[in-house]
């Protein structure tokens, strides 16, 4: 109990704020006189109860200190019980628990994956509601990634410790410091982009509600169509920019929008991340323009577009671009994978690990050839040690393990291999679309069978939290 | 020229070998009254000039000592050059260079995937040469892997390195002592299996041309319908236990034969391997017993013979196996990836990659909990060092990020996902047969489009030489 009341602690503290973020889609369906404002306010009362109970009685837990394995415990615990409680509006829709899990988890995961039918006329509050899931679970990813990875060493984010992440302490107030400091601009930009968006000639409900699930790389729409239902290449740039910058290292943003312009260009995962960008997009562009599938100035757009899309795991649909041809499948799938920047709202692999993968295979490869050669290898300033080099790699095995392992899996539950295999990238890697008429981007994960949804499930949580963070509690170690 | 004298002069004596092996088919044709022996003389003719021109002109190099370089330069050198002149006797079917090659590096690679139809109808020639191709390769992989991969340490191979293999030194006298002794019982073991194929009422030259194939995990038959031809329960059988052994360490396989028959089940891989073999075919003949595909004794038999002929890399066909339905098919793709033990003739990831893999990450995740905890990784009594450790997942990562990008470029060659992808695995794993009608274990790869042919041909290549061999030649460094 000593080990886990903290960690209830934490935990009534988060369902008590979810509880009242709940009561902003109620208002709002009270607002527009829609009945469903019952559900929220019904699971407001519940969650905060609840949350309440776990704080008053764990109340003299001190939070001044978490160990390695409390903070291990609170990431997976919370990651769990927040969609599970936020799933429970989603109830009043009559689709079974399974279902609405899987659509909160698409949610705090900011996956973006959906298998509701009828947005355009789904209630505000709801479609408010997916949306904020998505736009916490981007600021909670971003602390993560800044606060507790790095002491957890997951995957190599060891790479991206500062002298005051080496400790457990003041981990809490550390975080809520962080929360809100980054929380501000988080709320700032969201509301440019939804200004612009408005400028585009978006709804202000619609404008909202796509800033949000923008910058949080999520993807969830109010419309079934996603963005296709604009028709509005303003708002495709605007979405084009601010996916952009969801998948940039947030303090890096922050820097170059406050102090140094350049400071993106000088961070060596930024850099890399919009060279990638670059070429992937001019490679599909070019695609797109010598097939004659739109006029040169479309092909930019739309190759921009769903590159961006894709890459920083926001996963809008802007129509079906897995109609571009049989050529692109492949291309699509392995696009799955990259992720953005460690530090933003994206999910994958995330491009510091592929620069650690290179720069350490390269030298491994010439120590191949001249055996007593030892040239050390670098991230920015930061020397990669044996150490960080296999949490690295060890990362993309288990990540690839796991993306196969969960198709073998959708494949027995009866899924056709390029759906299950695609399914499984994209919920692992957080985008949302797949491949195929089921999953893809103009198709709805409802039709899918229930278990499988549980195991999508499952697929997104585990790669939201970098695998490790849940795997190690499978690790009988962990309980001794 | 210094460093490449002495590569050319290894592979003088190399294509000399090859020319007077040319002439078993040419002897077979005339004794059959086939004319095709021209075709046999003629390549025998031009392969051992040539050989006898490259020894001549570089007589004078010493072959005591070799560099790393020239050990790289030589391993992917020859081959590339074996299988090229080894697709000459296929130029008399009007096949085209490029289904020559093809054929030619799925026999040396020991592959196993055909561009050729009607195989049941093909002069005798032709078809013990395509066997003779996958013997050869055959043992060529077991020397490799016994003395010059630990050399080189490509991809974990320093594990198996003895107190010999660290010097260069003597490599060439090593090594022609080494096929000596190995090659014994190799023939042995083919003389066995063909003996047993017989008893099971294969005729003598099926069964001579399968135990070549079975005992060198190839794959190539003498029929279209591969081994359900036969229609031989008791041929079966056989297959089971030498396309087994043919996965077996053979170092180690010698030993349980002459010393110790346990030294099978002492050696960590080998055991692993029988055990990985013995839970896979039981769930998969399971399965076939509740979906009732057949009956009980015959769901084990088929069981068996697929599992062990995928994991292998062996690749017979026994009827469609992947006409057992959708959720075996994300089963076969992850079986393609495993393969055999090193040291044997199998393909794929290996065995003892899976090995260090598994303990690496364990102690990995125990640390994660425990950082100052330190215990040493052992592989049987050795202890697994941070370079050993890196060097395997780094092979494992290279592996299937070469999958995944052979699979983007043929679906930008106009094959569909499946097929592309499948392909791209079947290849780099030298297994043979993938999924979907046209490279699936009933198609047959002539349907694909030459320039894939030619992708798939450097794929099976870049797989058998355990892909760093080659791609250190593309590292700048290396020509240094």
């Amino acid at each position: 109990m000593a080990t886990v009341g903290p960690v209830l602690r934490v935990l009534g503290y988060f369902l008590v704020g979810l509880a009242i973020l709940m009561l902003a889609p109620a208002l709002l369906d009270i607002y527009f006189s829609n009945p469903d404002w019952i559900a929220f306010a019904l699971s407001s009362l519940f969650v905060g109860l609840l949350g309440l109970l776990l704080a008053v009685s764990t109340a003299n837990y001190k939070l001044e200190h978490l160990t390695i394995r409390q903070a291990f415990l609170l990431t997976t615990t919370s990651w769990f019980v927040m969609p599970v409680c936020g799933a429970l509006p989603f109830l009043s829709l009559g689709i079974g628990f399974e279902n609405a899990f899987f659509e909160s988890v698409s949610g705090f995961t900011t996956t973006g994956s959906t298998v509701l039918i009828g947005l355009d006329g789904m209630p505000p509050g709801l479609l408010f509601w997916r949306s904020l899931t998505q736009w916490i679970g981007g600021i909670g990813i971003i602390v993560m990634a800044i606060l507790l990875m790095p002491l957890l060493r997951i995957g190599g984010m060891q790479l991206f410790r500062t002298e005051s992440s080496d400790r457990g302490e003041k981990i809490v107030a550390r975080a809520t410091d962080l929360t809100r400091l980054i929380g501000g601009v988080y709320i700032m930009l969201t509301l440019t982009c939804a200004i612009l968006y408005v400028f585009s000639g978006m709804s202000l409900f619609d404008a909202v509600n796509h800033a949000m699930t923008t910058l949080s790389s999520g993807g969830f729409s109010t419309h079934d169509a996603s963005f296709a239902y604009f028709e509005s290449t303003a708002a495709e740039w605007v979405a084009v920019v601010f996916m952009l910058a969801s998948g940039l290292p947030f303090v890096v943003l922050i820097k170059s929008l406050t102090k140094n312009p350049m400071a993106l260009l000088q961070d060596p995962q930024a850099r890399a991340f919009i060279f990638v960008i670059i070429i992937l997009s001019s490679m599909t562009a070019l695609y797109l323009g010598i097939e004659n599938k739109f006029t040169f100035g479309r092909a930019v757009v739309e190759a921009l577009f769903v590159v961006i899309s894709i890459i920083t795991t926001t996963g809008y649909g802007l129509g079906d671009y897995t109609a571009w041809g049989p050529p692109m499948m492949g291309f699509f799938l392995m696009l799955t994978f990259i992720g953005g920047c460690t530090g933003s709202t994206s999910g994958g692999i995330k491009i510091f690990r592929f620069i650690v993968f290179f720069g350490t295979v390269r030298a491994y490869m010439n120590k191949m050839i001249r055996p007593d050669q030892v040239v050390p290898v670098r991230y920015g300033d930061t020397k990669i040690t044996p150490d960080l080099a296999f949490s690295v790699l060890a990362f993309l095995v288990v990540y690839m393990a796991t993306v196969g392992l969960i198709t073998v899996i959708l494949g027995g539950l009866g899924l056709d291999l390029v759906t299950a295999m695609s399914a499984a990238t994209t919920a692992v890697s957080n985008v949302g679309p797949g491949l195929g008429d089921v999953v893809g981007p103009v198709g709805n994960f409802a039709d899918i069978p229930s278990s499988a949804k549980i195991v999508l499930s499952a697929a997104m949580l585990l790669g939201r939290l970098e695998l490790f963070t849940v795997l190690v509690l499978f690790n009988p170690e962990f309980w001794r």
